[in-house]
């Protein structure tokens, strides 16, 4: 289908990004990507985020939209017809809305908090990260995916804990989805990855963990914050 | 028109709750207002919003409903005949969605953040709140209310802006919407506040601003955060 000029610019590592790529594809839009590179970000990415200055940025013809969670409610009202994202009756809508908005706050600030830390600081918020995972596994009861049988809006939104969790796991030598006390989401993990379009899309793990590596000593040194 | 058992937990001087009470009534759902006690949190609030234990939470039959910007968002949707709160179009909707997440992270936290603070770290970041309005002046150019010619979703929003921050302003003797520097959000802070329903709802002001002081008199002698 016709993207009616829709490009996305990004960056490969960024979990938001990959929210809005997964979106595209799920919907069938076709669009251009455009590598962003945020040491030195462009005239462009500065022309079209102002306020936030952050990747990604959504251009639909001449308009540009902000904000990962944003840009995927204007992806599932603009192409209705083809794989909504978001459930259809308003109340099951606003629970998908209340876990995207919880993940994107206390499991993403915990466990990215954590990362540039020392090793006593990471584990010092282990449980807390761990604890605040722990409602996604009610969340799942009865369910394979977070949308249902198939993927959908939630599923994108939490898809970091999938691929990015993993990785900083093995990098960081702790465990935040821990198989026995949350067998629903780690299962899941598994499921959501598998899916062929998620897989595709997912960054190369030979390419993620040493990016991360060399990020994280960087942090470590500095006083800088990550993403 | 009847609301199907929708009743409301809030806190009188809570901007948050005030957005839910001005959409349903803009809506004409009758409902049921529960005032909380949020020093001695109820059994019933701590049921219905177990993760972050807050007001508003919307009742909706049987069915809780948290955070302010998700229970507009499924207002809007249930009764989608009565008062449209957003837009129509997709991309105005977005963008309606995007000044609101601004506006509850940039201005509100540094406007908020300040309330307890002592005079000398107030001026601090007086200019970093003011320039964190400036960029609704643009978003108000060439319209009467951010919705257009009525109210709408980003108006209710914005709302405390309207009627909060005047407060602020008196009791700490500070200027955030500046009527030379920032015109239009100036004449739409009275315009707003000016509309019978929305007038109506205000918490009167001789019994917020000494609420405020007490409040504010009581976190700067605390380490604690408001609200």
């Amino acid at each position: 289908m016709a993207g009616d000029g829709v490009k996305l610019l990004g960056m490969w590592v960024s979990p938001f990004v990959h929210r809005i790529e997964l979106a595209l594809k799920l919907k069938g839009i076709e669009y251009e990507y455009i590598e962003e590179d945020l040491v030195n970000k462009s005239a462009r990415l500065l022309m079209y985020n102002p306020i936030h200055k952050k990747v990604p940025v959504l251009l639909h013809g001449d308009k540009p939209l902000t904000e990962s969670l944003i840009i995927l409610e204007y992806i599932d009202e603009t192409w209705k017809e083809n794989y909504p994202l978001l459930p259809e009756d308003p109340y099951e809508r606003a629970m998908a809305r209340f876990w995207a908005k919880y993940t994107d706050e206390k499991p993403w600030l915990t466990i990215i908090g954590a990362f540039a830390k020392t090793t006593k600081e990471q584990m010092k918020t282990l449980k807390e990260a761990q604890e605040s995972l722990k409602p996604l596994e009610e969340v799942l009861k009865g369910k394979r995916f977070f949308g249902g049988e198939t993927i959908g809006y939630l599923d994108i939104v939490i898809g970091w804990i999938a691929f990015l969790c993993p990785a900083y796991e093995e990098l960081l030598g702790v465990t935040y989805v821990d198989p026995n006390s949350m067998p629903l989401l780690h299962a899941w993990c598994q499921e959501f990855t598998n899916v062929p379009l998620v897989k595709e899309g997912l960054p190369p793990r030979e390419k993620l963990l040493p990016y991360l590596k060399v990020i994280r000593e960087k942090l470590m040194s500095s006083s800088s914050t990550f993403p």
